[in-house]
């Protein structure tokens, strides 16, 4: 150890600590352990076959572009693929507002470094995703948290929220991370009204929204901004920028995301990437697009939708079988996780603690909270897991319930 | 376009603009155009059928490693392999020493994000590596330039640079770019002397060594400053950061490279790095371990040095033939680039204007300095351009001179 680095730090590095869910998963990688606290796509439904040709086309026609330096935007058709693919959620962009890169957290970090100067407010919603809380955090935010319910950010309590005069707001309004929540159509109406009347920008981080499993579609944030604000129809002009990734459609070990985001914005942004990493893999980009092409994509996600929701149905079930009556669950309607709450007093690290001593995992809620003392809570991945290892581990996990709270119990099983 | 977001940038965002060399290799992109302006590996040279097996290997054997999340601080074998490579270098790490980059950008720039608070200053070589100074304006670095000479950086000049407390060092030892000069072994021995003095780290960025042409391999920084330190046995545990990648011997489009730095940096940095885009490609890397393994990466480095020095020799023998006596360059023993020296007054942008009306390029000297008014200078590169067009590109980048200089013209061609 050389002590002369650490004095060297810089403030920034100073307050980013290691992620709890990276030494949580740590613990939970024994094969034996149950691990609902990951967020892993279920690896068996990877296309494994359409990547082996994506990458023998690549290589065979392409190769002498894959494999070499390529533009800071991206590649060209995979940027055009998106933008068409943009057009049925009625986001109507071209390829200028549209930037690849490597994975969401790459899009999130580039956004910290471009909007926050040190000690600007971000306003977020509690609980909300980690690794947003860290890319934002290298770059000295204060965190204005806005509490959330089964219809996402109460909305009711963002205009005093917003007297603190935050830089943008974070939101990730389908199936969100960690809560599983949907934000309801008339909040994001009011969002957007509240957004453009403050001049508060909107980050708008959308992972999980063609995982839905059951009821309507609702308009992007992005979308609503879009029509709101426009004279000359909802062309892509305005003041929210829209995240979203290949991670849950295809692969994540690929890291292939996308911003898509105003002309000027998407220009300093590309500086800013050029600075951070030149360009995402040509060669992974242009096997995401082979992958992707000729409707795969579609056909694909609709397959995974039916998986994610037997996997949280099972879930769902297994929860209602097994937990004692003071725990409650959110009913996610899409995407990768759900969201326990227990009772007051419960301590939630303790209750990590007993999980582990039966092989089963989970993500203690505060980890997604940035106020102290939030209420005891737990985030659930449902995603990657089978249904009988869910039913298990969730019989497991009310075992370590009881184990905390020896008057509640495990319910018996009939 | 939305003012709304000008007006949010943070600092450290406004202070970036784009490459110059990225708005060049715009204009030079034509293909009639024959260029020495970008930095690109030889792409009929990329090991095609080698990467189409390697890619078949990881996705028939081990896809659901591949395709899923990886830890931030890279696959395992991949930096075992590192480990052993750099042990042929005296480089004595182990693989704690070891994290993987999406390139030698992101390792600069998570080392900018380390290392510097607004203002602080780094010392650098002048002329240096224009994707250094944009990682590390980014975060508002000041420059404390030192000139280089054939031998590298002017030692003597080291010492007054020192006393304006820059917070590292940024040294391109092999075959630097953009001037194509190696750090003499006697300077290598003085400037770790001094960074030991006076306590100041250095960040030692070495992506061509491998590619000497002919001479000495010269210790690396890293290797002195651990002999220097040790008192059991020269083991990495200094002063120094090391950076390399398989950009330049396998292929740049995978965007795989490697910091080697003391257990408490890499620690720090792994933590940035999380927050900056979670981990490299997972597939990348295995595909790069696959592709290199076996000493395949050693034959193919040899044959690109081959390649390399007959394109070396071609500019120069084309520089004898046609430039005029008054223009000088460097010989670089290795590496990708040579620099051209022309005689005081000349406008070098001007010249690059006369180069593009006659389809030649390269890149103006002066984006690589940071002081106002630099030498008139050109950074030519030779890896990419078979021995015909260098000779062409040559004789019309003479003309070209001729042509701004009527005085001198161009040599006739006997």
């Amino acid at each position: 150890m050389n002590p002369l680095w650490e004095s060297r730090f810089a403030l920034r590095a100073r307050g980013v600590t290691s992620s709890i869910i990276r030494e949580l998963l740590k613990l939970t990688q024994r094969p034996e352990v149950i691990s609902f606290a990951g967020g892993l796509p279920a690896a068996e439904y990877f296309p494994v076959e359409r990547f082996q040709e994506a990458c023998h086309r690549v290589l065979a026609n392409q190769a002498h572009l894959a494999l070499q330096y390529g533009p800071t935007e991206g590649y060209v058709p995979l940027r055009e693929m998106i933008v068409e693919r943009l057009c049925r959620y009625d986001i109507c962009a071209s390829i200028d507002n549209v930037l690849i890169t490597s994975g969401s957290q790459q899009a999130l970090s580039l956004i910290g470094m471009l909007l926050i100067n040190p000690g600007d407010g971000v306003l977020i919603e509690q609980p909300t995703y980690l690794g947003a809380l860290q890319a934002f955090t290298v770059f000295q935010a204060c965190y204005i948290g806005v509490p959330t319910d089964h219809d996402g950010i109460c909305i009711g309590e963002v205009p005093a929220a917003l007297r603190y005069g935050p830089k943008f707001m974070y939101i990730l309004p389908n199936f969100q991370n960690p809560a599983g929540v949907t934000l309801s159509a008339e909040r994001r109406t009011e969002l957007i009204r509240l957004s453009q009347l403050h001049g508060v920008p909107i980050v708008e981080d959308d992972p999980y929204g063609a995982l839905r499993f059951e009821g309507e579609h609702l308009k992007p944030l992005v979308v609503t901004d879009a029509e709101m604000a426009a004279t000359n129809g909802p062309c892509y002009t305005g003041n929210v920028i829209y995240l979203s990734t290949f991670s849950k459609t295809l692969a994540p070990g690929l890291r292939i995301a996308w911003i898509v985001a105003a002309p000027n914005v998407i220009s300093k942004l590309v500086q800013l990437k050029q600075s951070a990493d030149l360009h995402t893999s040509t060669f992974n980009q242009m096997v995401v697009y082979e992958a992707a092409r000729d409707g795969f994509i579609d056909e694909h996600v609709n397959k995974l939708r039916g998986v994610y929701r037997q996997r949280r149905d099972a879930m769902l079930a297994a929860l209602d079988r097994y937990m004692p009556p003071e725990v409650s669950w959110t009913h996610p309607s899409g995407g990768l996780f759900l969201w326990a709450h227990f009772p007051k007093g419960v301590n939630v690290r303790t209750l990590f603690e007993e999980a582990i001593k039966r092989d089963v995992a989970f993500v203690p809620g505060d980890s997604f909270f940035t106020i102290p003392n939030p209420p005891p809570t737990a985030r659930l991945n449902f995603s990657c897991m089978d249904e009988d290892r869910i039913f298990e581990g969730i019989r497991r996990l009310s075992e370590a319930i009881g184990a905390i709270q020896p008057s509640a119990g495990p319910v018996t099983v009939p």
